[in-house]
């Protein structure tokens, strides 16, 4: 098997959507913790039940009703100033560390994005962190207007790039959505940032868990879905070593 | 308009699902909450996905591999007999204690679960609770091998039932059920049972946040999918009321 081209998931994978929680924070100082992670979770419900309900509209509309039902349960007031703070920090998220490096490292290869956003936040985002001068391609779900993990999703890869999918590894921190690529036939390495050890051992006082923890609860281990990732990593830095062995 | 049939959603709705609590408290002393909750989320997240992926499991699966999951993150070591006094609950669960003096009072009309369980599951849970005897019909949307909210699960109503959507009411505490269902094109009411005020009183020390505080934000305020419920009522005990000004 020879693997021609590297795609990337976007958020949680290459871009941290923890680094919100520094502006949720500064504009409601004491929730910075709970609005960031009721807003993640609540968005992927949102990008998964709209798919499901055939009522799909893009993920910069997702994003804003999620942030929307997040502030109102909480019981936040807010005017659109300090709502649009927020949300234009998701077209300003922080590369994980070690990002750029690894894309770098890779170079030969195809390397491209495979996003639930939309264009428009997509290519803001690469924009924004200089990732348009090392991808090929970054590609929004939008085209199909139905999300990952749905099949259809990740056949746009084959249709921007020209790789077949035994030819790609697709890379992906988020349980289902490696659970995805890999029931759609993709070669898929996961990112576990996360050890069952520090997670176990972050729930020990289980009656008052930070939402941080919450959120790693259900979203940072692998999920049973019966599918098993091909790749377990911990960190991006791990991949060109993993390619150099692959091929 | 007349209702000639009013259908309920099963979990949530008219059974506790917090009734589980009771069996995970004595079994994992310390994480009954946790446990509970973790499990209810990831029951949903996969039922969503797997209907997503085109991989469909039947409820029973999904439920079982929720709570795999939910165990496994926990870090709590356990035997097949632990592990199956947990699920047994799942045929157990109580009903809220307005369920059987509501479904007495709309005697005349048709009443019926639509439910995302196996049809196992639902009609253990049926006789178990004595709702057998009330109830006209148990839909399972395993027939159609895909979960709620997907349009083809609400369809079963009327194929069922023989009531067109709009001579039902479809009865839901899920805000997601409850925007699937307005989705589809049935009469809506939805069970309020967290008051907006109560869910951001409870939010207040948003550091440290009981695992069941924060299932109540994900998962017991009307969502934001762009759907509005026809009614929005308390408690089961007002659709009697509901019902006698409706028609």
């Amino acid at each position: 098997m020879t693997i021609k081209a590297v795609v990337f998931d976007a958020y949680g994978t290459l871009y941290d959507i923890q680094s919100v929680a520094t502006v949720t924070e500064e504009v409601f100082p004491g929730y910075g913790d709970i609005i960031t992670q009721i807003w993640r979770i609540k968005q992927l419900e949102y990008s998964w039940l709209r798919s499901l309900m055939r009522r799909y509209e893009d993920f910069s509309v997702v994003t804003r009703e999620a942030l929307l039902y997040t502030l109102r349960v909480l019981g936040l007031a807010h005017d659109a100033a300090a709502f649009d703070r927020i949300i234009d920090k998701y077209l300003h998220l922080d590369l994980y560390p070690d990002a750029l490096s690894t894309l770098a490292a890779l170079k030969g290869r195809k390397l491209a994005i495979l996003s639930n956003g939309s264009s428009g936040m997509l290519h803001a985002l690469v924009k924004n962190s200089g990732l348009d001068r090392v991808l090929d391609a970054t590609i929004s779900v939008d085209q199909k207007r139905v999300f990952k993990p749905a099949p259809e999703a990740y056949t746009l890869i084959e249709s921007s790039l020209g790789a077949r999918p035994d030819e790609v590894l697709f890379v992906s921190s988020n349980p289902w959505d490696a659970c995805g690529a890999k029931a759609f036939g993709l070669n898929v390495a996961w990112i576990e940032r996360v050890t069952p050890q520090a997670m176990a051992e972050a729930c020990v006082k289980s009656d008052v868990v930070p939402p941080l923890t919450m959120f790693k609860a259900l979203r940072t281990q692998m999920d049973e879905l019966g599918l098993t990732p091909d790749h377990r990593i911990r960190a991006l830095s791990e991949l060109p070593d993993l390619l150099a062995h692959e091929s």
